[in-house]
């Protein structure tokens, strides 16, 4: 099978992806979601693909509006028993609680020192952002990005006890790719910080670092040495949770999404957002149901809490994935 | 000519468009800079391409990497008599005004309102920005670009008399074609709004919305008539400019960029943060010296001013651009 190289040229770049998309589905008649049973949330996901990209069908939309946003705690990896990136800054402070003696005393690093769950748990994302502003202060992107980095080649899931990295979800690692097959743009739009992010979620998902929105700190250029460097600063700059999720997506996007993915009520306006616009939308949400190959909880849940989601998901005609009967697997097997 | 299909299906996106790219050039050996007169602008901006792009060479970056970012005022588009977006702003001030008798007295609306240019001009970005945020306040994100769409259709630059979205660089256009054909991503890095700048970008630079780093108003999620919306506030979020543009680069793009475009020392701080990285840099900054077919001006313009950034060109390896010897054209011919 050839394609004519000068009919290639004129396309241009997003035609073009989409062409080898499509020929590659049509060459390859497999399962694109392997990882899923079949059932009525894969039928939706795929029935929605399908009707955006079907040239000259009602739905359709062009590959430049096909942007799909995915929050990352608990929708692309876990976040149980607590924030994947809480357990990295509790490892940190605890670290560095020898050269502050007022932390001792002072919350939320006295919880953080005495591993003290439900204090911690009750500072909810804030809480976080100001255990990881004051922890990481002065460290430049880079230093910080190392730090992160031999943190997840050495520390283990208290529960599985594999790197974190590993707990990522294969079913929705699938999702993300099959999107990208489909022409789409998938962006992550996480609560969590998008510095730590950064450092694993390119070869995680397959998302580079430009399509990443996160929460942050302020950072501060300035020359070290001659060298321009950026230094993380003691000051939380955005919290991309909540309201703060469709603000962020706009900032960095300027486009609404038509698919957005989510596991809490934290991502509730990013798919209220994404949904109520005119046209083919898609909004789901990821019930973690099952206590055997993962965790279950929903409403009550300091970590994730999934309770107004619940109650309106089916009027607002969102798909909830039921992790226990949706996904064959739930991680990739061990490495 | 042809490809073989499954081997593009291997390559990927990037390694695929950089292939095609490669191609395309090599069936069409013209000059990809015709706007450009020879000399050693061109040649070293030709010359970095090359070196960057040659698969084995000692400069090859890979096309992820291949980052281009982009001032817009005075690099992309003109910025006499004032930054485009001023006069905007001073046109949507003067038709408020009958709204708000406390701006006869309160500044910097009182120069708005009566054309007091210098008062303006002292008040700077922060004071642009001051009067766009209060002028804006309550809009949601959709009216405002419909009135900048409204004013970029009727207003005419005072000057050429042409819509101000026609005042954009010929020769800076074709660079950043021609960036994009060898596998760059352009990024658009402004010290002005960057929900202006996405109303025309796109069309006038081929730089879609999510490639666009500007300075912002907080926005604010809220339902009207049960309709989300995103509303501007009357206070600034972030101010792309100076020591902010690297920061602002890192927060939207996550990777450092290899070449800089600039023209005032508003931008320095990004060209000094691309070109301090190892490996093959390029910094260019576009010199304003053209009186008869735009303007001339540099260290003493309120409006784009470049002192420091022409003292230390040289020394740093960065590139000066004359407008009126390196470029043949300044702008399109009219429509």
């Amino acid at each position: 099978m050839f394609l004519n190289a000068s009919l290639l040229s004129r396309a241009g770049a997003a035609g073009l992806l989409f062409f080898v998309a499509v020929f590659g589905l049509h060459a390859q008649p497999v399962d694109p979601l392997p990882s899923w049973n079949a059932g009525t949330a894969k039928a939706r996901i795929v029935a929605f693909v399908q009707a955006v990209t079907e040239t000259g069908g009602k739905d359709f939309v062009a590959p430049a509006d096909r942007i799909a946003v995915f929050d990352n705690d608990g929708t692309l990896w876990s976040e149980q028993p607590m924030y994947f990136q809480l357990a990295f800054a509790l490892d940190r402070v605890r670290a560095l609680a020898p050269r502050h003696p007022e932390w001792k005393t002072k919350q939320p690093f006295k919880a953080a020192i005495e591993g003290d769950m439900k204090t911690l748990a009750a500072a909810g994302e804030r809480g976080l952002l100001e255990l990881v502003a004051a922890s990481h202060a002065g460290l430049t992107t880079d230093e910080f990005a190392a730090v992160v980095k031999d943190w997840l080649a050495s520390a283990r899931h208290p529960k599985f006890q594999r790197p974190y990295a590993e707990l990522t979800f294969a079913p929705m690692v699938e999702l993300l790719a099959y999107l990208r097959a489909n022409g789409f743009q998938t962006w992550i739009v996480s609560g969590g910080g998008i510095e730590f992010m950064r450092v694993f979620a390119e070869q995680a998902y397959g998302v580079p670092p430009q399509q990443m929105v996160g929460s942050s700190l302020e950072l501060k250029y300035e020359l070290r040495n001659g060298q321009p460097v950026l230094v993380q600063q003691p000051k939380v700059a955005f919290i991309d949770d909540k309201a703060g999720k469709p603000v962020g997506i706009h900032k960095a996007i300027g486009r609404r999404p038509i698919a957005a993915f989510g596991n809490s009520d934290g991502d509730f306006q990013m798919l209220e957002w994404t949904t109520s616009a005119p046209g083919a939308r898609l909004g789901v949400l990821v019930h973690h149901d099952d206590a055997e190959r993962e965790y279950a909880y929903d409403r009550k849940s300091p970590f994730g809490r999934l309770d107004r989601g619940l109650d309106e998901a089916s009027a607002r005609g969102w798909t909830l994935v039921s992790m226990k009967d949706d996904w064959k697997q739930v991680y990739a097997p061990g490495r």
